[in-house]
């Protein structure tokens, strides 16, 4: 009888594993070998599916984007206005240490897309979406009240769009014994102010 | 006669060629012979100086750091309050073409500091020193009245830190076909709002 493999559940393995030897070696550090050990594969057996590291690397970033798109749909669903922004946000700001991995994988993922067209797509999709999203919100917040600033909703948007990836430098590049001010309070305070 | 050889002039040099060659190949493409011929040297001759590509970049990724400084120094010296952190965002906002390009830069940068302890002491230096000018100009416009946000002053820098940072990403990824609203209205609207 064949062994039953469920090959969504080894990708996310693989998807993990890979994160998992870039968090401890970096992206030129982490090789092949390492990552399908790290994930309980024979070396040999990740090529068919991922011929070279960047084919892999392409397909675990696009897995970070789709989990956090997929977080941002649920959370913000049926949610409108400055309830929406701020659920949006909670998604996308390194609020916790799973959010925090993340943002060590985004960085080595945009020095990549800098040179190289199709990460790049990857990465200019989902700001389309989070822009799109945000101005809606915006929108509706404007709508009811909640925002009174004379500053253009898509300068707004682009403050919060900014505010969303700095985290991520300053969530990856910041040590434990530095303590800043929470990334919630950050935009709250900036929603309060609008 | 020996020529004369202006050393400082030199090192500026290869620095610029190291930039454009990153720019140009990527971090990974950039080779230590790639970077020695467009400054025009021979091959060997940075050896000396730069045993390894790594020392070349960390040499290059520290005189951006210097040179954003240097130029925060000129433009707030003298300023206070808004007018202060209006005048050192813009020397970090990727408002130029020149801009753009220490953006680009220092996003390669970043990936390696993730895992590089001596390249993420050189990006916290600058950070701990834009915290601390931003932290006294606040409280000089706090002062003066020109703030009046609810929102504590250290809450406001870290919004300000990451606007800045964000913008970096923002500038080296984003086409010139988008059209955003210009950094400059972003960190006005910012003010304004605070």
């Amino acid at each position: 009888m064949p062994k039953i493999v469920d090959h969504d559940q080894r990708r996310l393995e693989l998807v993990d594993a890979t994160w998992r030897i870039i968090a401890r070696r970096g992206m030129e550090g982490a090789t092949m070998r390492d990552i399908a050990v790290e994930a309980g594969f024979s070396n040999g057996a990740l090529k068919p599916y991922f011929p070279t590291k960047d084919d892999l690397l392409t397909f675990a970033f696009r897995h970070v984007f789709n989990r956090t798109n997929q977080r941002i749909a649920l959370s913000t669903f049926n949610q409108t206005g400055t309830t929406a922004i701020r659920a949006l946000g909670l998604e996308v700001l390194p609020v916790d240490e799973e959010k925090v991995s993340e943002a060590r994988i985004v960085i080595p993922f945009w020095q990549k897309a800098i040179t190289d067209s199709h990460k790049m797509a990857i990465h200019r999709e989902s700001m389309a979406q989070w822009r799109l999203a945000l101005m809606r919100h915006l929108g509706e917040a404007r709508q009811a009240g909640a925002i009174t600033t004379g500053v253009p909703d898509d300068v707004v948007r682009e403050q919060l769009m900014n505010l969303f990836l700095g985290a991520q430098i300053t969530a990856a590049l910041t040590g434990p014994e530095e303590s800043l001010p929470s990334y919630a309070h950050q935009l709250d305070g900036f929603l309060a102010n609008l």
